[in-house]
């Protein structure tokens, strides 16, 4: 039956959507509870950039937005290594030609997409109205401006403290399976400013910057202005923790200089410089928190469905969280025949799907935080980075677990995880065993990895 | 600081709670929502039998009650399997002399530790007494008797549902891990009749019966009556489900005896007979959920501390859930040296000490339910506990998963998983390459178990 369709939240991923269904010929209306970005500032202490890459791009293109997206972004073609003593040290991200990513703006891109969803007429955005209620029995949603909407399809794509999403946990969905977990460390944004001379970048510019250190790391993506985008991960508290810097501090704002100069004088002696407002920058912006959120079933039969981080809010470490947003609108599309919907049909095929693939993003995630806080040191790992820079410099059709995630929007996220994860205990195995990596016989290894009983489902 | 304590809920956990903290001569005060169970009827539906094993075993001796209790229970020395022909085949719980699991009244139970509590007179108990709020950061608890009580240190045993745990979850504690995760299968009660002849067991009394299925199971408790709690575990939906057997019944009571009668004498024809009421209970008796509830920390500074099943709520399987919530009040009594207590300091280190334990305990009952569910099909299954029997028979140091949970109160839960978990894949691993079992070199095996690097830790 066609029904309108509301959709809550205009995020990334509410955008996205009221493109792809807008196109399909619903009557489309979608609600954001902020104002329009387009008018005001956007929040400050939010990722202003992220990782763009092939399953995001590739949901982009199901909207013929690839293009002019790919445009506004900086290329990344491999992760630069920020020595303690200042050394650098590129790790190219695929041994393959025109395998990259791409640093872009969270606002401009929000910007785009909301632009393309308002241009079709069939598709009505309206700013700083928030749903306040969503009744799972009726389906009734209660918006802050007074409606109350009974008969719409709703689209919970309201991001990680979805409301829809916390009415089905309140007993709206019998036996709703949900969790939240928190890693033990926090994050906050700094800038890189443009130096402005030549094209204003203060550090290599197509890279993403890694300041890996023992237990805690920094990371830096390139802006089209010439600045970078820091992100600081320090545990909340413990030995080199923001509660460590803080010291006496009771709030952010009273954090002395000297703490924070000198955590950065002796662990990121090579920015310190780059970042002239750092110690205000440092108290003015707040420490966030890196949750997972896992939940299903999605549906509140064919009443409602969550989308995005609403229904699966992941951690930074795979620069996945948008593009497993965006390709939750590609696939659910892609389920779409016409305008003749059996939702409940739909919701339910579309979480089974999606659901196991959104689990193996999310542990992913958990997993590449452990490794690139720890594993930087351990001299296996680096040997086994070498051999898999190798493996896929010389075998084109060979994919790293990190290629698979991020370069193949063909392969699911759960299938990338448990191959990826064989091929790594494989190459850690081998990479245990020997020293030198320059005696290794790539060939056998490659039909090895081939051999992987994991590797049948590619 | 001495200061009152106020436990939520005097269900098992907060009424050996109460018992422990009064002796140490701490003001306790305990309220219950539910009015006082000795002057009325405990509600229908709920499982009306427990297995006592020796985790709860010592957390009663640590109280003096342990004899008491076991007067009142029924001894299982070992599984019943009921094969779908009506064949009975025995399983020892253990090979050695006293090991046995024990069926007790949940209600008789829980009234004696009450007794005990009152006659504490530091000790007070208040029925029909409500926690309504939990303010995390001033630590005041409202109550629904009117009183707001800003002074007292709170114990959180209000189980499953807990207010107290609901208010850490709904921001008082930033970073709350938290977990709901639900199994496909619900559960529906059911008694089998004392015959009123002899010792009026209509079936063996001193086991626990099982009837597995493809895919679903019934288990049986005795009780000191001659009944016995029969506990059917389906799925929810799908064969073989109590969707399918509601058929287009609307409501429970609605549910026609054919389809009931159909199912019982196609699956469980040997007891059929045994449950005259068979229709009539099926109808009365709700379908149950079987979920599990993980979260962290546990203690909301030196404020509170949730405990028992409002801490960590498990599945049936592993007949665990009274057991590690009375192992809770042991390990915690064990931790408080006088009534001048660091609150702060001992919730921390209890939620360190207990939460890996308690995790862990929780992922064993699910990992049963599949086990108990699927793997006596599997014949490899059942050669394995014939080798891990005849191991326990031989060598009366060796103690396999299930005997590390049930008979040793000294090994902790995170350790008899992983080192039971190390057992079974090796024993599972020696099974599948033999299908003599008798041709098999048990002192070896004995070797190769003790080798694990996991039982370094025993």
């Amino acid at each position: 039956m066609r029904k309108k369709i509301l959709i809550i939240g205009a995020g990334l991923a509410g955008s996205l959507l009221a493109i792809y269904l807008g196109r399909k010929g619903f009557e489309v209306e979608v609600i954001e509870s902020r104002p329009d970005m387009r008018k005001t500032r956007i929040s400050a202490g939010r990722s202003i950039n992220l990782a763009l890459s092939n399953r995001g791009i590739a949901a982009l293109r199901g909207v013929g937005l690839d293009s002019y997206m790919l445009s506004e972004a900086v290329p990344m073609t491999g992760r630069m290594i920020h020595g303690a003593d200042g050394s650098l040290r590129r790790l190219p991200y695929s041994g393959r030609e025109g395998e990259y990513i791409n640093s872009i703006s969270r606002g401009g891109l929000n910007i785009a997409l909301m632009d393309v969803a308002e241009s079709l007429e069939n598709v009505e955005l309206r700013f700083g109205v928030a749903c306040t209620a969503f009744d799972c029995s009726s389906g009734a949603v209660a918006l802050s401006d007074g409606r109350v909407i009974e008969d719409a399809v709703i689209f919970g794509t309201d991001g990680a403290g979805s409301v829809i999403r916390n009415a089905m946990l309140a007993g709206g969905v019998p036996r709703f399976d949900f969790s939240q977990t928190w890693l033990s460390h926090g994050y906050k944004e700094l800038h890189i400013w443009p130096t402005g001379q030549g094209d204003g970048f203060a550090i290599e510019k197509d890279a993403l910057h890694i300041w890996p250190r023992d237990k805690f790391l920094m990371i830096a993506l390139p802006n089209l202005d010439g600045s970078f985008t820091c992100t600081l991960f320090l545990a909340h508290s413990g030995v080199n923790s923001f509660t460590e810097i803080a010291g006496a501090a009771k709030t952010q704002a009273e954090i002395a200089d000297g703490p924070i100069e000198a955590f950065f004088r002796s662990n990121f002696p090579d920015v310190i410089d780059l970042i002239p407002d750092l110690c205000d920058s440092y108290r003015a912006n707040p420490v966030g928190n890196l949750g997972t959120i896992k939940s299903g079933p999605w549906n509140v039969g064919g009443k409602a469905l969550l989308l995005g981080d609403a229904a699966h809010a992941i951690v930074p470490f795979y620069g996945q969280g948008m593009n497993a947003s965006f390709e939750d609108c590609r696939i659910l599309d892609s389920m779409i025949d016409g305008v003749d919907v059996d939702w409940e049909g739909l919701f339910t095929d579309f979480t089974e799907v999606r659901k196991k693939n959104a689990d193996a993003i999310a542990d992913l995630a958990v997993e590449n935080f452990y490794e690139m806080r720890d594993a930087v040191a351990d001299p296996v790992f680096v040997r086994k980075r070498t051999v898999e820079t190798r493996l896929e410099q010389t075998f084109p059709d060979y994919f790293s677990k990190y290629s698979l995630v991020t370069f193949r929007d063909d392969v699911p996220y759960s299938l990338a995880r448990t191959l990826g994860n064989a091929q790594d205990r494989l190459l850690m195995s081998i990479c245990s065993e020997t020293e030198d990596v320059d005696a290794l016989d790539l060939s056998e290894i490659r039909k090895r990895l081939a051999d992987l009983p994991e590797a049948k489902g590619l």
